[in-house]
């Protein structure tokens, strides 16, 4: 059998460690001098692919760079955001296969979230329409932890052990005087309230904050919230809310929808606004009390200094299994992770068909939030817990992480 | 002669390290015997110490709580936000002193800012007047670092580790996609620009970003700002711009006031906004480009995480020589930190009278200003280089730091 070349992409949104799967992917191809010869990185993804953008990995990086990658958040290798045509008689279709033929492609390898399976699922249905024997592999990512048929996906942990820590640190800070206050976390997740979730991680002891967690799984009502924060402040003078910016009324409104049409900039136009501002704004107006709103942003996806050791590694295990698929003559199919708690938290690697995979999504399942809708249950903490252990120390330089970066 | 008790205070917004200065005034006062009985801390400062709400730390804190002081955010005993009165002559005083005579405090030590060495000053002076002996001494606390009389306070070096590492991962985060964008990042620093000065340190490379770095010190013009924002995407298409909370314009009116007076909420009443998404409108409106922007809010002075051990240090050293101090006789005076830079970095630890102390601002000097007025200069950043060297690993607990706190 003669060798054949790696090529490996990024895409979508960055996370923490989606940089540690491209890691595993370099480590195992260059473990198989047998089997593959080079690897080469697509430059933004698919769409820096058709471009002619892309690195030869053992020519353009260091030693010292491709170590660094576990440390390194964002992505290395630059992502896109791009959806291949429904249409296989599309001329994107031939175009990539040839260059696949010309640069002695064997493995296609796509580090992604629902979108990058689905580039990989059209990929590997056209290869077989074609009878091209090129193998394309999905390997997950993201912090919203939505994809389905596997038990988490990388870029989670980290971005829960986030949150995690940093309203822990939040409910510290507002705790400090003696007055009534309510502080509003807005955080990540537009229609899965996974990383909104793990905010239950934050508490100290039963009862402390964030007292009141918000999902979007679960409908909104402001009356509600407004009832909720008076009734905990009865009995608490310092309140933690945390609420997911994808929060929604029963008629699937999202709040901060409310907040853009009634809140005009200095150009007379809608102002775009999250949630958590808006809900501040009502708080002030209804109650009258101290009221504040932080919104975590991009942090929860890059903050490399907080991520979760245990999110590293399964990222870059994720990654090496990639490359063992192709070895296997698996394709079209996406990594994914089967769980085990029996004999305490553990991880096997398997791989899901993507065409089940792409454009689902994973909510927080209806029995793991409580009835009230204001947080979550036992089962909840039970199964995020593994997912935020241990600590990673990035390469420290003068104070400060080092990073690899694409000169 | 006769034991005394020492009262310590923790006053203002918290930070990542004052409980570390606390830590340092619980263990030298404990180192001393036969000088010092009793340690108490007031609950919420010296407003709370008027209401007869104190601890008394041998009695109700544990020594694994004591030694988790070091690495605690926020403020343990609590904090206010309360100025004593100018005249002298207020019941306030008396009623204050006949508490430490009750008590047998010998020692009052306050941990603070501008506000609290007011306090320190005010109670030094009423001391004198009328013959007690009671030695009232501050250690410095503030992320700000505007401070005078001192080279930097506890406080800032963590604020700027963590300003420094975050805009760092930001900006790794918002270069991913080969497009053009702007990431406009609001820091704290209403008055002195420091924490925002501290964003330079973020680069990883020279022409990195932060691209354009906006202090107070300098009047901020918006037509200005859009121009520069046009250029700097001439040449890289991410780019990163650090703000500081109290930009103001030549005439000294804040920006973010701006915003207030243009943006209505859906009551129809001024929506406060800061100047981060101030900018990011204008940006949208004037230049029609993909913009975002992050305010990094109290994550600035609490992340535990992320604090600088040299900080951590400088903090728990403070405390130490705030009681030592006192047993030298001194009183109405801060801890100050005076600093060589000959044979690498160095702190001598001194005492600068309140007087000189209490109520002003240090503003970064001009000369460390570019005079574009766009960025720092080198002297800033072997200024703040040293004060964040060094990482504080928290006790951790199941994937979380374990922090103490008050029952």
């Amino acid at each position: 059998m003669s060798k054949v070349n790696v090529v490996v992409g990024q895409s979508g949104g960055p996370t923490a460690v989606i940089n540690s799967s491209l890691y595993g992917v370099i480590k195992e191809s260059f473990a198989h001098p047998e089997e593959i010869d080079k690897v080469y990185g697509m430059v933004n993804g698919i769409q820096g692919f058709i471009e002619d953008r892309y690195i030869d990995v053992k020519h353009d990086m260091t030693e010292e760079e491709i170590e660094l990658l576990k440390t390194t958040p964002a992505a290395y290798l630059g992502s896109c955001r791009f959806k291949l045509p429904e249409e296989y008689s599309d001329a994107i279709y031939p175009l990539i296969f040839k260059k696949f033929s010309e640069m002695n492609i064997g493995y296609f390898i796509y580090i992604g979230g629902n979108d990058s399976m689905d580039t990989v699922h059209k990929l590997s249905v056209y290869a077989k329409k074609t009878n091209s024997s090129v193998r394309i592999i999905g390997v997950p990512k993201t912090i919203d932890n939505d994809l389905t048929h596997t038990d988490h996906s990388p870029g989670f942990g980290s971005a829960a052990k986030y949150v995690a820590t940093t309203v822990r640190d939040i409910v510290m800070d507002a705790s400090v005087y003696n007055a009534d206050s309510v502080t509003i976390v807005e955080l990540m997740g537009r229609h899965a309230g996974w990383i909104t979730a793990a905010s239950a991680l934050a508490r100290k002891f039963e009862n402390d904050n964030p007292l009141l967690i918000y999902l979007p799984e679960t409908a909104f009502s402001l009356d509600g919230f407004i009832e909720d924060v008076r009734k905990a402040l009865q009995v608490n003078r310092t309140l933690v809310v945390c609420v997911s910016e994808g929060i929604k009324d029963a008629e699937g409104k999202f709040i901060c929808e409310y907040a853009s049409e009634t809140s005009l900039d200095n150009f007379g136009h809608k102002m775009l606004t999250g949630c958590g501002k808006y809900l501040e704004n009502v708080v002030k107006e209804r109650l009258g009390i101290k009221v504040r709103s932080v919104e975590l942003n991009v942090n929860q996806r890059c903050k490399e200094m907080l991520s979760s050791l245990t999110d590293i590694e399964e990222a870059a295990n994720a990654g090496v299994y990639g490359v063992k698929a192709c070895l296997n003559g698996e394709t079209g199919m996406m990594v994914g992770f089967e769980r085990s708690d029996e004999n305490g938290y553990h991880i096997n690697y398997v791989t899901v068909d993507c065409a089940d995979v792409c454009n689902q999504e994973k909510e927080v399942p209806a029995e793991w939030i409580l009835e009230n809708g204001k947080g979550v249950t036992k089962e909840f903490i039970d199964y995020v817990t593994p997912l935020i252990q241990g600590e990673n120390i990035p390469v420290m330089e003068n104070g400060l992480p080092k990073y690899c970066y694409r000169k």
